[in-house]
């Protein structure tokens, strides 16, 4: 359903998805997970065209992380979870 | 920066959002939250025309529910956090 890249940036770990054929469907989301073994120590940057509802569940599971950023084709990655004090601030926009 | 419509369904909350002008930028998050009052026990469905990271920032806030789903124009609105086990099931798609 849904194959992964990552990239290792300073500090975080740009991980983006690709849905075959382009879509997802709702009844896939109990069998989707992040990518194994990444360090958690630092923030997670999630990109890939999905639906919002895909990104809602990808963000949940990636709370462990050191902060969440989803990436916006036209901004960057917008962190939208912080969990360390010295993680990024909420709404920082982060350049890839 | 962005206003709430509420809707008491049974066993959730339709919390919508408009946002002044149709637009957000990531710096507003810090300062944006859900509607105050809400009861927590049961699930919360977020709506509202935005950007990824808006729904990603909302759903993160919206945790402490029983449940979350965000609004899909096309399908309704699909569960992506469960925290009670009579929730309904990750990936439900619930008609409004």
């Amino acid at each position: 359903v849904l194959t992964w890249k990552t990239r290792e940036l300073e500090g975080a770990t740009l991980a983006t998805f690709e849905l075959a054929g382009g879509l997802a469907a709702p009844g896939d989301l109990p069998g989707i997970d992040l990518p194994a073994g990444l360090d958690r120590a630092k923030g997670l940057v999630v990109g890939g065209r999905g639906p919002v509802w895909l990104y809602a569940h990808l963000c949940h599971l990636a709370h462990p992380f050191a902060w969440v950023a989803t990436q916006d084709p036209r901004l960057g990655a917008v962190v939208v979870q912080r969990h360390r004090p010295d993680a990024p601030p909420l709404g920082a926009v982060i350049g890839l």
